[in-house]
């Protein structure tokens, strides 16, 4: 039988603190069944690539705190097909490593690279998509990341607009964007050259490797110096002395933006990057009375437009609350209107500043 | 040594309901520790009375539910002082039992019968008053009451008018009055003639007994039927089989209400019946904020006149919230206006319609 050469990079590693409570350092965000299924987000993803790669080809970069949560959520996965980074350091270090690892196994793979903690709706589409882009890659010296159609002027998120078609629904990146202000989101979405940047990238090892040589040398030279361990035993000792040794600096920066072979496959799948409670309210079935309720019970009076995020199956009973965020997961309860949820990455600070990470 | 013939009755078998799910059937209301003294409500009731009688002359009148919490709370207490009630029956039936046990060890006795879930200030002041008790209904067949002096128009209490006097500071009761509304609460307090029913009653034995014998001879006729068996191994069978068939009635319903020998100590000690979280509110130590936490630790931010009421020593982060009830008590979390506490009984009954027993 033919090998396969196509391999799935889960990145795994966040904290998720933009749902603290609900999301605490010890059970992040990826981690949580946050659309009630029964299946975290983290598993969400890993089902949705099941059907592209031989789930042995499946590899899950995490933090070394969660090995034993995606373990746990994931048990088909083998110890080897775990990347446990012995220090945060945003995307370019932990995807370099993975495609060294990879390529040191197989020099011919192309790959996959995808959050764990997004949601997408229309895993058909989305295989189709995934399949096209790895004809794409596997044919072409280039860095593809997925453009999201979008369905809204959304100012949360970054935008990537189109250059050259080189084929229908394939263009060239003219540019990134950072996240723009209504005003110009409304421009965006109108011109229709503009697509949402999921984060989701595609490309050889051969291509990603020699991209990272020319411009993050550093990191190019730190794993070309581990050709001999990565995938061996001796890889471990490998990764946790020069792993925390990288600089801290996302692919977006260090790679996508600078490289000039950079493609982007439009795509219309349903994604959301579940990036804010409103994020979630929006994305989530709602009562009768306007209230989204997560892993709890509410008995709601005159209490409209809330979400709930309550763990451990408790009884929330509420009078009187509109637009609220109500989220309680053990030692820490928090309230706050949605319309405040910015103010919650503060409220995270100065409960460390005041008790350290105990409630963190 | 003379033998003191002073009793204390502390009624005990309240469930609290309206400071659920703070206060919940599994730890009702009295066994709480609302004033962060490190003693609940009842220990603190029961150190007011320690230097009033002897420690072995106090009773505890509980249901049995609860011995095991009285026991816990009340170490000092031997098992045969703490009277366990097979079923809720008001306060007459274990106001009964309590005369009939105390009148069968000892016929000389009087007693001061107290609850257990109720604020009060000025300890010097209440044993003066307490004193001065004993000491009339000992010298007088009457049945005392003790009236508080109102400070401000409640319209949560029940009020007593005093009749004529029979010595400073001792009247005659001329009636018991329901709540009244505000308007009328303003009239009682501005008259001088009306007094808070803070339901402490002093008596003799034989005094309480007699009432019995006059206004619920069936209570009475039950509880001579056991004279033989009250105080000793036997008292629990015959409890058990009789107690239950006594009727639900309260001592003012059945006794004070009929009597003619009913007088008023007026006192003026601190009281308060914490009938209310806003009650509680009032009575508590406020933050600089103006919340007020129980057993926990919140960071507010634009919010101000809430009690937090949250076990376990949770921190609670709260944005936004204005004069709300948060009470959080294991598997279930209440968030509701102080201005809505009423509704909490039909809250609590909800609950109950859902889920049966479960969050009571």
């Amino acid at each position: 039988m033919k090998k396969n050469h196509r391999y799935c990079v889960i990145m795994c590693g966040g904290i998720g603190s933009r749902f603290w409570p609900y999301s605490r350092t010890s059970k992040p965000k990826q981690f949580i069944d946050f659309m009630g299924t029964g299946r975290s987000l983290l598993q969400m993803s890993y089902d949705r690539v099941m059907p592209l790669v031989p789930k042995e080809n499946i590899l899950v970069l995490t933090n070394a705190m969660y090995v034993d949560l995606v373990q746990q959520q994931l048990p088909d996965l083998a110890p080897e097909q775990i990347l446990a980074e012995p220090a945060r350091r945003n995307t370019a270090p932990c995807i370099a490593w993975a495609a060294w690892r990879i390529g040191a196994m197989d020099p011919e793979a192309s790959m996959i690279v995808t959050p764990s903690d997004h949601l997408i709706s229309g895993e058909a589409l989305f295989a189709d998509n995934v399949r096209r882009g790895f004809d794409f890659v596997e044919g072409n010296d280039a860095l593809l990341t997925l453009g999201i159609s979008p369905t809204r002027p959304e100012t949360g998120y970054g935008y990537i607009q189109i250059g050259e078609e080189v084929e229908p629904g394939l263009n060239k990146v003219k540019t990134f964007t950072e996240k723009p202000d209504l005003e110009l989101a409304k421009v965006f979405v109108q011109s229709g050259e503009f697509f949402w940047n999921a984060g989701i990238f595609m490309w050889t090892v051969a291509s990603i490797k020699k991209a990272f040589r020319t411009y993050v040398p550093d990191i190019a030279d730190k794993f070309d110096s581990g050709y001999d361990v990565l995938g061996t035993p001796a890889e471990r000792e490998f990764i946790d002395r020069e792993f925390p040794a990288c600089p801290s600096i996302s692919i977006d920066y260090a790679v996508m933006e600078k490289a000039s072979n950079v493609y982007v496959e439009t795509v219309s799948f349903g994604w959301n990057d579940l990036g804010t409670w409103s994020a979630l309210y929006d994305n989530s079935p709602r009562n009768n009375d306007g209230n989204v309720t997560q892993q709890c019970t509410v008995l709601a009076y005159n209490s409209h437009g809330n979400i709930f995020a309550v763990r451990d199956e408790k009884l929330v009973v509420v009078d009187g609350l509109e637009d609220y965020i109500v989220a309680d997961a053990g030692d820490v309860l928090l309230i706050c209107p949605k319309s405040r949820e910015q103010s919650i990455k503060q409220m995270v600070n100065d409960a460390k500043n005041h008790f350290g990470d105990k409630y963190l």
